[in-house]
């Protein structure tokens, strides 16, 4: 089976990938829905009468929530009908007319935020990461927190801050304690970061509050996949999150990619779920392989430099899988609705060339990162472009497209 | 100025009140935007036609947002208005046909959710109870965490889990460690507690995000406050909730009332702001009054026995106010949407008898509560029912009515 649009040689969308996404065009501003392939967009409004009558509407909306709502049958349904419409001999190929405002350059459009998204949730479940982590601030010994193989740590985060790839971010203004035990000071944060992560959408009807979702049931709970930047205050976060957590530190902004891929284009990648010990409560215990082998990789592009790469990582570091994590996050009880995002946390590898952040990277300020050129980094500067990419590679590439966000000068404090 | 409704002694809302509630009734379902007025509902979708067209629309909603949205002059348009057709003498009360579909009893009257909370956020504002929590985990000389008095400490909760009053929760499963040191065990919370707190919603056009809500700008983003019982399973809480804050423990769900009062009805009760030291940065000063002396009281209804209450607080004894709340919350830039739910965190006064949690009133189960008869307390027991009522007495008394829950027994785990 092939595809009779283009796919260009290294391309991140082939027939095998087919991920979703929200855009518009100049002369179509309307939001609507879209599948990638190759270097166009199939516009699912257009072509919405070739599918079931009962994923008419959601195809014509102008978020996924609905698509999400409806359900695991309905995704594979979809699925089946996009694969046919784009293979080579279809209606499709044999219409010219069709093709013609049915297919969009990616180039033409811009692309927006896929979901109305309820609630964001943000997971911290790569064990290298919060080892690191905890190497730095706690020492060796009691790197990892007691309760981190127990369950996957997380907190909620700030929905409504958001933002689909290519959103410039501010450097943010806040309270920092640049000398431990000294009065705080106010002014632009000095330690500012990205965050390598992943994230996904739940999809399926939601459970009702007080309803758990099941490790089993949550299989059919993950929509898809996209690439995340968690920016990152650090100095911030350092004085504000005792004892309830991040706050003003992430609410700066999150960015994610803007096609997100399903969990069928992920199949063919899986690999075994991280060995855990202790064996988790039978209530996080599944059979079902789900970790998938999704290379990451962060670039830095400075305002005036070269684009260079400072991290490659892996999603199968994660030491908690996505069924996992679903199952601890509704397991007092807590409803989740279609559209809601649930990230894995900084995905952070084994070897320094693989860690997902810059407090990471410069190991919390006490190294160097070359840029090329005379260009080193211990943290962001201002013009830096961080630009995340992540694939799949085997017989056929899987790819995410790019989460691209650029960091500009504070905007100065005025009352 | 008196009204032609019947106003009872003692009622929560007579006609210097005019909270906003989201409401059906059983020979009509459809949501609609009331306000409370004696034990009647004024049904503004009847009488939107006699306000201004900018704002009929609101009016007519099924929800909050819009009018929360439309911001602070169209709310005193609104208000101004409402008072008038519930006047003596106006067209409503010569209509006596208009009156009869315009005025609902609330007794027949199913409340909903005020407004769509797009995101949800729990302050730690209160002195007291931060006082408490900390002499009780850390001893007298720790108690407060230095950043306490520096920045209003919140955390981003679970939107999706606020329900309105009413809204039975089910005692939560999850991990908790009883034993120090030892493994965690999986089972029923223990430690199920209720926290008296108030919560304001978020009104007026959305800031984009990077752009600060200045303390001045922050008077006229609040439309108005309920009360609130965010429920927290203390064990899971204490398990959890490191480094990355409560998660879990509080997603179970948090109760508000259905009525928002406005900050117009509450002006008359204002009270000097909580005496600040160290002064704060400038983001966060205001030489405005915006503290209200507003009277809680929390009663416990066992599934078999009498009301008894257990504490009186008050709305004054919090440390930061809610404009500070609001220009902390988007000091490095984020976006607060009308109908955000900014909670106060738990208010406790300075005696025993004024705590608002279990938590504080059995000091870590150290003490016993009497609910009368034969019935104690150190936590909550499956079948008690929470009870929150919230007033300002004066020349007339602004009422919040109710905020109700009651604990059900744990659904148990099946895999
Ligand atoms: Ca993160
Ligand atoms: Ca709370
Ligand atoms: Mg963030
Ligand atoms: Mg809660
Ligand atoms: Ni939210």
């Amino acid at each position: 089976m092939s595809t009779f649009v283009d796919i260009p040689v290294g391309s991140d969308f082939p027939l095998q990938n087919l991920p979703y996404g929200v855009f518009s065009t100049a002369n179509k501003v309307n939001r609507r829905i879209g599948v990638a392939i190759g270097e166009k967009i199939l516009d699912l409004s257009v072509v919405a009468t070739f599918y079931p009558e009962y994923v008419q509407n959601a195809l014509r909306a102008d978020v996924l929530n609905e698509l999400m709502e409806l359900g695991y049958d309905a995704w594979n349904d979809v699925r089946r009908i996009t694969k046919s419409l784009l293979t080579t001999g279809s209606d499709l190929h044999q219409n010219t007319e069709l093709q013609k405002i049915a297919l969009i350059n990616q180039s033409d459009a811009q692309m927006h935020l896929p979901a109305k998204i309820g609630d964001y949730t943000d997971f911290y479940s790569s064990i290298h990461h919060a080892t690191n982590v905890g190497v730095m601030f706690r020492g060796k010994e009691n790197a990892l927190m007691p309760n981190w193989k127990w369950l996957p740590v997380g907190y909620h985060g700030r929905a409504s801050s958001v933002v689909v790839s290519g959103t410039p971010i501010n450097r943010p203004l806040g309270q920092t304690q640049p000398v431990d035990g000294a009065d705080p000071v106010f002014g632009p944060c000095r330690l500012f970061d990205f965050e390598l992560e992943m994230a996904f959408f739940i999809g399926g009807p939601a459970n009702k509050l007080g309803e758990r979702v099941t490790t089993k049931e949550a299989a059919k709970r993950v929509f898809g996949f996209v690439l995340m930047n968690d920016w990152s205050a650090r100095d911030v976060q350092k004085w504000e999150y005792v004892p309830l957590g991040p706050f003003t530190a992430k609410n700066v902004g999150t960015s994610i990619s803007p096609w997100v891929v399903t969990v069928a284009a992920l199949e063919p990648f899986a690999v075994p779920n991280f060995p855990q010990d202790p064996k988790p409560f039978p209530y996080l215990q599944h059979d079902e392989v789900f970790n998938f082998d999704i290379n990451l990789i962060v670039d830095i592009k400075p305002e005036k430099g070269t684009q260079t790469t400072v991290s490659q990582s892996n999603y199968k570091y994660l030491y908690w899988t996505a069924l996992q994590q679903i199952a601890h996050h509704s397991v007092t009880g807590c409803n989740l609705n279609p559209g809601d995002l649930l990230a894995s946390g900084t995905i952070s590898g084994e070897t320094s060339d693989s860690y997902g952040s810059m407090l990471e990277l410069s190991w919390k300020g006490t190294r160097t990162i070359s840029l090329g050129g005379n260009e080193t980094r211990k943290f962001l500067q201002d013009g830096d472009e961080v630009i995340i990419r992540g694939f799949c590679n085997g017989e056929y590439r899987i790819g995410f497209g790019e989460c691209r966000g650029k960091v500009l000068p504070t905007i100065p404090f005025e009352n």
